[in-house]
Formats: C-alpha cells, sequence, structure tokens
C-alpha cells in the first residue's frame, strides 16, 4: 500500500501522556485553559487526564476537576486513562464519555510499569471494558513496547499483534499501538502495523510514536502508507525535554500536523492556533517547545518584529 | 516505486555547511581531528571547507589549513565548495579532488545569496567545471531552495530539474538537492525529485534536506523509496542550533544512520563512532547536539553510569 489516506484524526495526548512525563505539575486552571485552547484548534479527542494513583502519578490527581472545569462540546471527546474497576468508578462519577486502558507487549516491561503480567492486566480490564461498555462509554486500548523494550529489547509483532487482538476483544473500539521507548524506524513500524492489521480492521488502529530517536514522523509517514490515519501526538512535544534525562517524549503534534498539512491530508485542526496553545504551555512550564516546527515559526515570528523596527 | 536501496552514500557536510553556519568559528585543529573522526566512523565523502571569500564566510578563511592538515586516504574524498575560477585555484593549489558549485532554484534566492541571476551563476560555473573535469576533479552541483525559497515561497519543480539539468550539462557528476529552508514534506520532495529523474538518472541525485521543521527523516525515507541513495547530512545537526534564531540546520547525520541502520541499509558507517565525532564538535563548540539520536544515547549513557554506582 502507498496511497495516503484523505484524513486523518489527531488524537493529541500532551494534556495526559505529556504532562504525565514532565518534571513539574502544571495547575489546573493551565490544563482547562490548554485543553480548551487545542479544541479551539480544531482538535476533537484530547486525552485530558487519568484517574490512576495520586500517589504514583501525582500529575493527573485533579483529572476530575479538569474534567468539571472544561467546556461542553458535544464534538470534543475528552478520553481518560484508567487502570481499573476503581478508577472507571471515578471516571464515570466525573461524566467521562471515553476511557483508555492500557497493556504491555512486552512481559517485563508489564511487570515494572503495572506490576502485573500481560495476562493479569488483561484480566484486570475485562470488567473494565465491560462496565465502560454497558454504560455506553467508548474504550481505547493502549498497547506498549510495540517497537521496542527497555528490559526485553525487540519486541516480536506477533507479539503485539496478539495484545492488540485480546484487548480488541475485551471491547476497545481502537488500539493505539505505541513505540514507548522510540525506537522504531519505518520498516518495522510498519512490519508491525501489517501483524496487527492482519487480525484487526486497520481502521481501528492508531500509532503512537515517541520521537527519542528523531524517527516518529518518518514513522508516521510510512504507517500512512499503509492506511493508517488515526495519529496520537502531543502539542509542544510534551513529555520530553530535549535537555533531561531520557530525552523522550511524544511527537509533537505541529510536526505531524506541518507534515499532513504538506501532504494535503485533512485534519480539521489550524497550525496557527495549534502553534498557540503550543505558546501557551511551555511559557506556563517555562521552557521551550520540542517541537521544530513550533521554534521555527517562533523564530520567525521574532524575526518579522525585529524587521518591523 | 516503494523498494528501497541496498546501501546508501552518506555525504557528510558538517565540516563546511555545518560549521559554516555556526555563531563561532571553530579551530584548525578542531576541524582537522572532526574530518579524521568521521572517516574514522566509516564516512567516505566528507565535505571539508569551502574556498570563497574570508570576509563574507570567516570559518571557511583555513580550508587550505585543514586539506593540508588531513590524513591521506585515498578512501576518502574531501570536497570543497568553490564558488568562481579563483576559488578553483586556491582548491587545486590546496589538493582538492573534488569540488562542488552550487546554483539555486529560485532566482530571488540566487540573487540575495550569491548576488547574480541564476543563468549568471550557471555562466560562471561553466569554465570552473571544465578546468575542474579536464584535471580529473569530480564536480558536485548543489541546487538549492528545492523545495522553497524564502522570498518566493512555493519552488516549481520544474524549476529544480532544469537548473539541475543545466548543472549536470556542465559536468556536475552528482546533484545534491537541497532543501535549504526546511518546509519540504514527503510528497513535495518526492514530486520535486521526480521531476529532476525525469531529466537526470537519479543514481546521480542527493536530497539534501534541513530540519527546520523536523520534516527531514520523514522527507528523506519518502526519497529512499523513490531510489534516491545518496543523502547528504550534517553531524550532530550542525549549522543549527535548537534555541537559536532560525532553528535550521542540517539533518543529524546520527538521526538519519539510526534510520538507515533500523531500515537495514548499509552505509559503512558506524553508529558508535559517529556519536563519538559528534560528541567530540559539540563539547568543542559548548553545546548539546541537534541529533535526537545523539541526546538520547548519551541519556542512556549517563543513565547507565548512575546506575553501576
Amino acid at each position: 500500500m502507498t496511497s495516503l489516506p484523505a484524513s486523518v484524526t489527531l488524537v493529541e495526548v500532551g494534556p495526559r501522556d505529556g504532562l504525565q512525563n514532565e518534571p513539574q505539575t502544571v495547575p489546573l486552571t493551565v490544563k482547562v485553559d490548554l485543553i480548551g485552547r487545542l479544541a479551539e484548534a480544531g482538535l476533537r479527542r484530547i486525552e485530558a487526564g487519568a484517574f490512576v494513583s495520586p500517589k504514583w502519578v501525582p500529575q493527573m490527581a485533579d483529572t476530575a476537576d479538569v474534567l468539571a472545569g472544561l467546556p461542553a462540546r458535544p464534538d470534543v471527546s475528552y478520553p481518560v486513562l484508567v487502570p481499573n474497576e476503581k478508577g472507571l468508578e471515578r471516571a464515570m462519577a466525573a461524566g467521562a464519555r471515553e476511557i483508555a486502558v492500557f497493556a504491555a507487549a512486552s512481559e517485563s516491561f508489564s511487570q515494572r510499569n503495572i506490576n502485573c503480567t500481560i495476562a493479569e492486566s488483561l484480566a484486570r480490564f475485562a470488567p473494565v471494558c465491560r462496565t465502560a461498555q454497558d454504560s455506553g462509554l467508548r474504550v481505547r486500548g493502549y498497547v506498549s513496547c510495540v517497537l521496542g523494550c527497555p528490559y526485553e529489547g525487540a519486541v516480536a509483532p506477533d507479539a503485539v499483534a496478539e495484545v492488540a487482538e485480546r484487548l480488541a476483544g475485551l471491547g476497545c473500539a481502537e488500539l493505539s499501538l505505541g513505540d514507548t521507548i522510540g525506537t522504531g524506524t519505518p520498516g518495522k513500524a510498519v512490519a508491525m502495523v501489517e501483524a496487527v492489521a492482519a487480525r484487526i480492521p486497520r481502521e481501528r488502529l492508531a500509532v503512537h510514536f515517541h520521537d527519542t530517536y528523531g524517527q516518529a514522523l518518518a514513522n508516521i509517514y510510512a504507517c500512512l502508507q499503509h492506511g493508517i490515519a488515526v495519529i496520537d501526538c502531543a502539542v509542544a512535544g510534551l513529555g520530553g525535554c530535549p535537555y533531561a534525562k531520557g530525552a523522550s517524549g511524544n511527537v509533537a503534534s505541529e510536526d505531524v500536523l506541518y507534515m499532513l498539512d504538506g501532504l494535503g491530508i485533512e485534519t480539521g485542526v489550524h497550525l496557527d492556533r495549534l502553534l498557540e496553545a503550543s505558546r501557551f504551555v511551555t511559557d506556563a512550564l517555562g521552557r521551550t517547545p520540542v517541537s521544530k516546527t513550533a521554534r521555527a515559526f517562533s523564530a520567525n515570528h521574532r524575526e518579522r518584529k525585529t524587521l518591523q523596527r
């Protein structure tokens, strides 16, 4: 396959996957304001938080208040991460209409990240997915480590497909395939996607790339060529600081959108407004965006201002 | 076309295109040391400098000394940029065996960058190419602004093909197609490459991407799918600082190599040694590499050291 999709859905994960991995915690008002700006930019699916233990993930402790503070927009979905039935209860009490569960394609990562085997995690999600579906909530399933594990190294495409299929069987409407450590390259990304697509229609697949080794856009382009039309991204590349340990982080929404705009692929998202949201959150964090597109526009903006003087 | 080349030649432009665009000038010894390290890493074509006016480009004033200081390696080519016959004389006196000339695909850029029309620049290169060829020197032709011009905006693929064809006609063995301002995206890059390949065999084409908007690797991947097997890159992404005005700069060699390694494409270059050369030059410049691959390996390295304590 090499024809590109005519339109792509961007799933903005900055306010959750991004902010959760930032060293500092952002105030509630900033989160609400950021999500509102992202919706104004045209994003229609914005991950708003997580109902996980505030002891382990203090950055997400105020997710119920975030949801309460968001403007009622029937056209925008604000999915939240839930790890178990208790999390689902809290999410439903807070009015969430879409949830996400997360499993790993690597046994070691599952053990170290969520303290149980892959099978145990799936068993734990079964009642979560059932209750969510019974209550009319949409469920998204994350599969992490789809192109590499920090403990095991390479991960077999079939292992990814197996976990994705199990999650789909539990009722996940969409599977987001995450290159958690960013070691994927286009050929391997395509092989992995094709292994999953052999079991689940590719219309239900999303890709989630971290840009640790700078490979994310190339991987996304390769996946677009293979019929993937849902892409996770984080405004300003939140979740990774270029000068901090790890240097990982989600692929920046601005860079993804710049490419999609250039390819003539519809997203409904406006780059200028997305850049404003990016500036807003990086100002709040007191740092430069990881996004090269954001930095380039910012430099051009400064240059124009200088020329106008 | 979607099959990838089995092997790719990396043309390392960091010591010239990179250092020329760094705010500070690097001492001669550092340049010689850097180029030696790049050769040790397996690079076989390393742009070593430019015989241009030292008044306009002071960073390249010592190119003759650089060439004199390099180890004699018959397996490595050290091309140098020459703008005119005087430059060629100096290059030949310094023992250069490969030169490069540069024209623009955009009339306004030609005027502002090299102070003459495209036609005038080609006329100026005619005797340069003739003399060089008569003397057994290989000639490379750069075409700049192939995917956009800072003054004119979009550049037509046919305008690029026209200039490339004229340079080929003058005797350029290879044409390097440069996205000078980094605004290209994969679809446009492919359309441009195909327009040029309609006139010049693609075996003679190289691509030269700047990563201003983070698009370089995606563009390179798309061009690989269209039979391009010569890629320009700069160690550490030299020529662009993430926090300086413009934020442009060549695509980082490390990031390109990481992708090619992942794709199973042969280059003859060793990532670990390239990373050493990258560390060497960024230490000399006192800054962090632009390369995400370099930063990720550096972070992992620090982490390993911490764990070992």
